[in-house]
């Protein structure tokens, strides 16, 4: 079975080399400059749950080749980039995993290939790239779960699970694995929103009785807008995501904050934007949303 | 007619030093170490109406004296201090006059003197400090409107009006003052949440769609809460402060925003946590005003 991990980044690389380490057949599609570090230093990772260098099989874009599984590893904001440059490699059979947060991609990546092509995928871990392009892992979790989008436990998602057996990471295959997006979309979006608008941590906004209310309230607009659109998210989620970010670390920043401190692009559109067009188009009221989405334009990552 | 101006700020040195100006009698209750620079510079006003030095007469809270007026020039965070400072100055038919922000005040000053004793005040003006403590006054607007809280046309009220006459200064009586401070309230709540939240002026904010959808909303938020505790607002005035606000200068920040970047106090709980305990307290949601709120507490200017 032959892989191809779309982005040798702090996601894709990292469970693209848990399986390369394993010894299945991965190859990373990567730009010239990610090519030649990935050849001198081979692609690293450091750990808590193990240290490993893979000399890394990589392609880009001008190289040919077919291959059984894609994932995607990439930004959001790379989508339309990343459907026109993996078009070659993928044949009629190629199964499409993405790993992105978010719903929107979903949408575009059935309609860029075909539906039957893409299935669902997601993953929690907190990892980064360091000066060097090593992949740095820091905290126990790291898991990717990917299904197909009507739950079926398909011969394919067998094979892929299969595959992945053994691999020094949790690999899961779920039965409802378009229900866990939703899940994280709803999270991700309130993490992100309030740790941008604050410019805090989670700790100090969740331990306000003020801030308990806009997060609150923000996990039930998106609840509204989700449940407006059909999406399969669970009764009370909202309350069981309230629980979650109180066991969130007090100290922990979103990524999309990090991002921004590092004054890098961020997934605006995707999560947040995306959230408020469907609030719009079905007529929810968002205004906590509003207010973060508005925050999140003022941020210029180009000018800064 | 004597008057008290408690405080020689931006706001009440200026009308005071008006009043003082034309020839009334007009005294300034300050601290020692104000008196002294007023002593020694005079009160200096620096305008586009025309420049005045005036040899103001100030006592400080040791002295006595009782006055016919007194106007509050003062920040609503000393509103405590300076009600039992100024208790000595005051006798039966002493009218005070609050020129205050907010609403909150004309409870607190009314329990505190007696109902009668106290009338309704507010003013329009963009005036700071310098670093001499002389008062620079920079827009076309410097207007200071006063009148009974019910809106009678007293005979107190015209004796004030009578010593105002002729300021270089526009005093108006109002008949419906309440109203007044009520529409100002509502919009300077606002002004200050959005700029302060966002961290630029309002140009920026209300071009875009999405802070237009904010600063609506939240205009709707507070007029909702206005109407159940029933304030004598205006039917549709959230629209007419839509308008108005379309016509202040595009580069404009608020007090309280120019407060925070120096590290000033505040008006916070003055002035949105006051509508938001209204807000609770008759179950109205005010989603935008507590994020805008929980911002806010984020700003602890002891430690900046």
């Amino acid at each position: 079975m032959k892989f191809l991990i779309v982005g040798a980044g702090a996601v894709g690389g990292y469970f693209g080399a848990r399986l390369a380490e394993k010894g299945e057949d991965v190859t990373f599609l990567v730009r010239e400059k990610r090519k030649e570090q990935m050849k001198k230093r081979g692609l690293r990772i450091q750990s808590i749950h193990g240290n490993t260098t893979i000399q890394a099989k990589t392609i880009t874009m001008e190289d040919t080749g077919l291959f059984d599984v894609v994932l995607l590893g990439t930004k959001a904001y790379h989508l339309e980039n990343v459907i026109e440059t993996i078009r070659p490699f993928i044949h009629d059979q190629t199964v499409i995993i993405p790993m992105l947060n978010g719903i929107a991609h979903l949408d575009r990546l059935r309609k860029a290939f075909s539906t039957e092509q893409v299935i669902g995928g997601l993953c929690f871990i907190e990892s980064t790239l360091n000066e060097f392009g090593d992949i740095v892992q820091t905290s126990q979790i790291h898991r990717f779960v990917f299904g197909e989008l009507n739950g079926e436990r398909s011969e394919r998602v067998k094979k892929i699970e299969a595959a992945f057996a053994g691999t020094n990471a949790m690999i899961e295959v779920s039965d409802s694995v378009l229900t866990e997006m939703w899940h994280k979309y709803m999270f991700i979006t309130t993490m992100s929103g309030v740790t941008t608008l604050y410019n805090q941590p989670v700790g100090p906004i969740r331990e306000l009785p003020s801030g308990e209310q806009v997060i609150r309230g923000l996990f039930a607009e998106i609840g509204a807008i989700m449940r407006a659109v059909g999406a399969p998210i669970a009764d009370q989620v909202e309350e069981k995501q309230w629980k979650q970010m109180g066991g969130v670390e007090y100290e922990m920043k979103s990524s999309m904050q990090r991002d921004m401190e590092k004054g890098l692009p961020i997934e605006r559109e995707h999560l947040q934007g995306y959230l408020l067009k469907l609030a719009e188009l079905h007529q929810i009221q968002a205004p906590i949303l509003a207010t973060i989405y508005t925050n999140l334009l003022f941020y210029h990552p180009e000018s800064s």
